[in-house]
């Protein structure tokens, strides 16, 4: 099926950013006994968070930093415990006050099998003000430079 | 800004067939001090279960059912502990094997403010042999039919 | 089998301070169809945090306040998604700056059956140096005050 | 403070036999900036089940397995991410259907530090009749067998 951020970016303007590898934890998996659809959202989110910090970006809850405004993901295959999950993170298309991320979900015993894509829009806010602001000129570079 | 399932079907199409309160929980929210991202994927997956039971729906592994292929959401708000959140939960566009869902996130204190918009497409599955199936005619009836 | 709490203190020491209806949520369950584990725990922890916002303590990372320093259960049914766990919480004996604390776990649709029990010691904390400190009189009188 | 299982077996009774590195998750925080203590449960589980797969148990449904039928944990440290929980799995007293666990958790970057203490005891059962049954002799034998 179609997936909800191939209309806004085309794959060759994504930049490969960063990979991080996931164990899956027997708790992951829910009544169906595969992970739960919302833990895809949580790998993805460790991935996010690990890239931030390899970008050198704590959380300062009084300064300026990164949130996500949405998120989506296509799930193609059923995860299973036990495993490992690799994700690569993607950067697309920068905007003033954003940029675009792509994740993408394999198992590490099967590199070449696509489980699941995602992605999610990173906004630059001012965390204490609650708002947008455009992002420095470092924070453009630095999201555009693999660390792998 | 656009959310992903805008491109494919227009509000005018959407049914509101459920409706549901859930309790936030303290440990819904993250080291931010709101509401975790993937909670809110959590929020409509109970929403969607809740209204598979009240159509009747139990799971069972030896027969078919409804699974998801993706979901998305965009998070307008962030939802605080303590709090219910009410999910109001749509159905889109009907295919031969599918349907697409969509729900809105509200706090029952605030019913007029939107917190997050989300969507998810259910595909009707032969749960043994992992294969879509075409959807039977009670099943085609029962989605479009407002719970509330 | 005996529990964890027996021996510090008997039941006629308690105290029923506080009652709490938390819906289970599907994904609550694991791969074995239950309720998992750590649930429980989530329960306790909502329990708890629920009957200190009915005393109200909010939660100030620059005041003081209540942390639990351990916690226990024993897992006497199993429980299952669809339904409702009735937490009943319990004061015990007080220290200086610390106070016991049970829990009982029952479903609403089944008020006489016991499923779990669990326990946590709670201790009055300053948040920001990090230490136990002794409990103000407003509170020992608070902790043992039944608010249901 | 006393720990729940110190009265039930002494140290001197207890046989290492697992050991497992569980990174932390940023998700694994909750609202007061530490890992939430149902998580600490969470790395409880995943250690023995880790170390259920290393003496070959899958979940059988149809068969006969270990549940844990209480948890108890003793919070000495906050854990924070970012880290790897360090966890040593211990086998302590057995009985002729269970057998008692306790372990340990530490961050991989200060081994010497003891975060938590906890103890579970597991019962061999009989999934599909839900009850215990003796453990067989190459079970009494695998538990108390180090694989490290």
């Amino acid at each position: 099926m179609r997936q909800p951020h191939d209309a806004a970016s085309g794959a060759a303007q994504r930049i490969l950013v960063f990979r991080l590898e996931v164990p899956i934890r027997w708790g992951d998996m829910d009544a169906m006994g595969h992970v739960n659809n919302t833990v895809y959202f949580r790998y993805m989110e460790q991935a996010r968070l690990s890239w931030f910090d390899a970008m050198g970006w704590p959380y300062d809850p009084n300064g300026t930093g990164a949130l996500i405004i949405n998120a989506s993901c296509t799930f193609l295959r059923q995860l299973e415990y036990p495993g490992t999950v690799l994700v690569h993170h993607f950067v697309g298309e920068l905007g003033r006050s954003s940029f675009q991320t792509f994740v993408e979900l394999r198992r590490t015993d099967e590199p070449d099998t696509l489980y699941a894509e995602g992605a999610a829009r990173c906004v630059w806010v001012d965390f204490q003000r609650r708002k947008s602001v455009p992002m420095p000129e470092h924070v453009r570079q630095a999201v555009v430079t693999p660390r792998i």
